[in-house]
């Protein structure tokens, strides 16, 4: 989850809400993203979907079951989706998305063999997106 | 609609599950996309993602307000949550998809503001995903 907020925090130094992803297979990160949705003008581009297609690309393959996700901010349903497409084996998030996080969606959007972690790195991540929202207002 | 379906065959011929997407401003297309997910081995390939980034590129802007999208599948969750995020005008989609489709994940995925029409074209384009997967089978 390191890697993972690491790349937050270049989200953040861009103006981007500070979200970052890592795939992890055989303990070696083979995808990375952060978000890049201001930067690119892209609502597709969600650190999720950046490090799923990067995986993706990395192994040849689109399914990821033997994959881990760590991913700073909860999913949102687009991310989700495409967590589920791509049967990944775990996904790890650190703080909860009380407006936009899959749960409020669907409980059950992720793919059934998925297994879902949370809370590593949880303050850490939370406290870069208030102070994203915080430099905004100012 | 006959645009998006003229993408879905090219889906077809390439040995893709045939979707077809277009995204129309002041009755000009400026996206268009179809389903790319065995050739790029991305799950988040599909017709709809590739039809908003790609008029998202051409406005530069990743807001799409006065757009409508043609699709001739009802988006999958995935899919539906970045229609969402875009705020599009309207989306028409041609059949429903009674397994993977949004409704089935909820009703309410798309904005608010986002009117939704279903129907046209939807012999041919459910007739072309039947084909596809009988020549699947075969």
């Amino acid at each position: 989850m390191n890697e993972a907020l690491k790349q937050a925090k270049m989200a953040f130094e861009e103006g981007e809400i500070p979200v970052g992803a890592v795939v992890v297979s055989k303990n070696r990160i083979i995808g990375r993203g952060y978000n890049q949705t201001e930067k690119l003008q892209d609502v597709t581009a969600h650190a999720e979907m950046l490090a799923i297609t990067s995986a993706a690309n990395y192994l040849g393959s689109k399914y990821l079951p033997e994959c881990r996700m760590y991913v700073t901010l909860e999913p949102c349903p687009m991310c989700a989706g495409a967590l589920y497409w791509s049967q990944i084996g775990e996904v790890h998030y650190a703080a909860s998305d009380s407006k936009r996080g899959f749960h409020h969606c669907n409980e059950h959007m992720l793919h059934p063999k998925t297994k879902v972690y949370t809370g590593l790195l949880k303050e850490e991540s939370e406290s870069l997106v208030l102070e994203f929202f915080r430099k905004l207002r100012e």
